[in-house]
């Protein structure tokens, strides 16, 4: 049976389920989101305007028993960006989605009035809930009261009140396995794009009747279990991330001079250790949290955490580019602190690492005391009070920057870099540059070669190889997130060549396909050639691949170095 | 004597001047702005940074006793567009400047720590003075306190509280005969890049040694005589312009359907006549006032205004731009209201289009009640407490769009559109979508042939001909801004034959120079290419050059029309 594609006029509430157009078959999650952006969203339209869509799409493994492949990529034209945008997560609601054999959800239109509605895709269909009690309710309260009317199982996509009130730097959240409203497709402001469409919530329940179809179960059987015996066997995904998560990286990325501190100032941070992932897992422990944690289910990663308070409420995950954006970026060394700020933010709907970035730079104007985590959490408060300081810091950085007279911020395309500083780890410099998604790690995560040692070695400090080097993880990242795979299964592909193949196998297997690993690698540079030229339609330029001025600039601590790959170098690029 | 260029290094704080280099002979006001904008300044540069210049250069004619010629143009990279801008004032810095031989004032760099500094520009020479007693203070304050210190004929040019806190929409000031700080170099925030390089004010004391030099005197003369007949004799400048000034035009355009009412949301506004010219020019005249004054000496025209409170209290000029801003866009009715918040706005150093714009936009999220002056006038003076809120008004209308989540936003390349609606006059349209330097009027003022059946006859409903009416017109009005004269000199020379080679003649008997009309229209075209191929190398495309989508899909009453001059139209307009 075909997968389904589903559209919803938020205009007109009208719903409409078909099979999934022939030319769209060998995409899904990024690639297919992408692909209907590409073709049905006027470019310059604006963000928040009837013309814009925003597209759910569970990646082509997701909802199967291949590991850590649960991902669910949500896209459209991003209104922090003005580019295009994909976003994903982990959770739940992409496995439940592709279960019910659903490639893609499709919103359209606008209402004509102000209203807010709830989706709810079951077994028996899909329908729109008006919804006017969850007004501005937040993330957390919302999955609860969701869940109590549609059971403990269902899966929820939902938006706090920064999407609400279109705030630009308003993410979508999605509940894990225990119902924490916790997983975010956070950055570049789909949140308010969703807001616009007056829809606070998805609610996607558990098929009584189907699981996802396999075409050959027996072979792809075997190939999930070679790649979990691979992801298992690297010491990245099978020890370090298993064993203290994504926070491992703090101590990591200090060493290296990498970590960006007090809004980019230096390449460390004198407590990082206070707010690293030992730290971290040695705390969770003695409060009865844990040290890893799945984000979605079938994970063999585990790369979470679970960190409470004294006072027992978990205010976790605490992933590492949080931990950094409202810890060193802002010189808080408090993981309490930090955790608060993490709890409200989800809550309020916000990419953290926007909003770290933005409560940086709030410092850097003097409006809130460097360090100073009560502080920080009062200012981000008024983002759910929609306050005039609220309404800025709901906007991101380079707004904020804007509003209060800071010329240096650290973003690219409007969309503010995360935990890597680019002129001591030039590879994701180049990576924050060109990516049609402004800065953003996880489009080519060049830390592997430049830091980690994965897939080779790349001298973090020099610009030789580093644009090679992202566009290959551009690349193969842009495949990776179509396929629903985390991208943590990237450290595997780098190290083993067995990987790919094996990868491809799956896909194959599934769908009763033949395609090569030059096929699959193919579908991944469609994808970025589509988002590109999207972009460039919209009226980006080559001006738009740059770092901001500073870093050209102002040297970096402790390696005294600036960021010197020219234009010339990230215009080389795209050469495909 | 070769006239001058003086650079000031705010950095260093070192001075230089120099004889104007030879490739600007035929340069000034406009002209030599944009040209050293062009060469001297990255055109990616953050506007608020070192790289960006600031340059203050009196007309070409400026300083003569050519009619209407006092005009001084200040051009720099716009914060508000991040594009090149050049504003231009009344005023008698200009015509000081000139007199001591002075071509081009040229700001660079930044200070390394926050200062205050005056610069002061007298016969013997020019030097820098720290001023920090002067932070915070408004315009009309600074103004008074520097002609207290520098002699009440000095003119001061100054940014108020608004270019101190770098806000986009921050203009220059500057001093009319009488003292008062309000003309404005208004648009595109040029008092925050002033801001930025720590310079509050600029005063020009007057030359007790000299005054403008004329090649040709006799000539000069003969040539300033006929100009001005010509302009004496035209209905426009010598009858309705001199008799109720600018504001003139509320009821005109309000009777052409073309008065955006409401942001932009009708072409009527029902109190138009009680914000109009007439009603303005009765009661100043009651209250001891007048319908007239003259910007700069030497005006022949005299199309502003003297608008006393009941009180006494001078609030004015009430241009026509700054009563429908204040007025018609936000549905304020008494001229009171709009007189108080125009003297505010002045005093912040705010341009007035940019912020009744703003006014508007918080009107429609509901911020502020709709035709509430009182409240409008508590939400404009939080700009000068840096409040939140006032941070985010002083930051102009797309900002305050966004912070509030409204869509509907009458800009282009971040600009907002000032009094004439492009759906029913669509030659204006034309105008704001491409000149370089954002919704602008002045750039091309289609009003002429669309509503003054001046210079021809072009419907303002239709689509013809408009494209090359703007473009005729933005070459003539950069030619114009480069020469010092007031754009009301474009009336005589559409309708009089004579008028250009006059102009072309006070030029040649000026600097002893032999052009042609066409060479002289040579010089508007070629600063026209130069100011857009600085935005293309900043980034720009022909996506930056379309109106906002709302005017294609929304009509506008009582023509029940929209905007639908298409893009090939559009970008055809750039053919020379």
């Amino acid at each position: 049976m075909a997968d389904k594609i589903i559209r919803v006029n938020m205009e007109t509430k009208e719903i409409t389920v078909k099979d999934l157009d022939e030319r769209f078959t060998h995409l899904g999650g990024r690639g297919l989101t992408s692909q209907i952006v590409y073709e049905e969203v006027r470019p310059t339209c604006n963000p928040l305007g009837e013309e814009n869509k925003l597209i759910f799409s569970p990646g082509l493994l997701t909802g199967t028993m291949a590991p850590s492949s649960g991902r669910l990529s949500i896209g459209g034209k991003s209104p922090l960006t003005k580019g295009i945008k994909e976003a994903n997560a982990g959770g739940i609601a992409g496995q439940k989605m592709a279960n019910l054999g659903i490639r893609a959800i499709v919103l359209e239109g606008l209402p004509l009035e102000a209203d807010l509605h709830v989706l709810i895709v079951n077994d028996e269909g899909i329908k729109l809930q008006a919804s006017p009690e969850l007004k501005g309710k937040g993330c957390y309260e919302t999955t609860d009261i969701l869940r109590q009317q549609y059971g403990e199982k269902a899966a929820v996509c939902c938006i706090g009140p920064a999407g609400e009130m279109l705030m630009t730097n308003a993410g979508i959240a999605t509940s894990d396995a225990e119902g924490n409203a916790s997983r975010f497709a956070a950055r570049g402001g789909l949140g308010a794009v969703m807001g616009s469409k007056g829809l606070k919530a998805v609610v996607i329940e558990t098929s009584k009747k189907r699981s996802t179809e396999i075409h050959d179960e027996e072979n792809f059987k075997k190939a999930a279990k070679k790649l979990t015996t691979m992801l298992q066997n690297h010491p990245v995904t099978g020890e370090g991330l298993t064993k203290y998560g994504t926070n491992i990286l703090m101590n990591i990325i200090n060493e290296a001079g990498g970590l960006p501190t007090k809004n980019f100032a230096k390449g460390r941070f004198e407590h990082a250790n206070a707010i690293g992932g030992e730290t971290l897992a040695e705390i969770a422990e003695q409060r009865g949290g844990s040290a890893t944690h799945r984000c979605m289910p079938g994970c063999v990663i585990g790369c979470s955490n679970e960190y409470p308070l004294p006072s027992g409420k978990t205010i976790s995950p605490i992933e590492y580019e949080t931990a950094w954006a409202f810890g060193a970026h802002c010189e808080i060394s408090s993981l309490d602190d930090i955790g608060e700020l993490n709890w409200l933010a989800n809550d309020l709907g916000l990419d953290t690492i926007e909003a770290g970035g933005t409560l940086g730079v709030l410092m850097e104007a003097g409006v809130i005391p460097w360090g100073d985590g009560k502080k920080a959490l009062e200012a981000l408060a008024e983002v759910g009070k929609g306050s005039p300081l609220g309404r800025i810091i709901g906007q991101g950085s380079v707004f904020a920057g804007q509003a209060f007279g800071v010329t240096k911020i650290a973003a690219v395309k409007g969309q503010h870099m995360p935990a890597y500083d680019p002129r001591s780890i030039k590879g994701i410099g180049v990576t924050y540059a060109t990516t049609p998604m402004g800065a953003d790690h996880t489009a080519g995560y060049c830390i592997t070669a430049n830091i980690l040692k994965v897939g080779g070695v790349v001298d973090p400090l020099k610009r030789e190889g580093q644009v090679d080097l992202s566009r290959n993880l551009q690349i193969a990242s842009t495949l990776i997130d179509s396929t629903g795979f985390c991208l943590f299964i990237a450290f595997a592909i780098l190290d083993n060549e067995d990987a790919m193949p094996t990868i491809v196998e799956l896909l194959n297997t599934r769908f009763g396909w033949n395609l090569s690993v030059e096929d699959a690698l193919m579908l991944g540079q469609r994808t970025l050639k589509v988002e590109r030229d999207f972009n460039i339609q919209a009226g980006f330029t080559k001006e738009h691949d740059r770092l901001p001025d500073f870093m050209m600039k102002e040297k970096l601590a402790p390696h005294d170095i600036h960021f010197d790959i020219g234009a010339e170098e990230l215009d080389a690029f795209y050469n495909f």
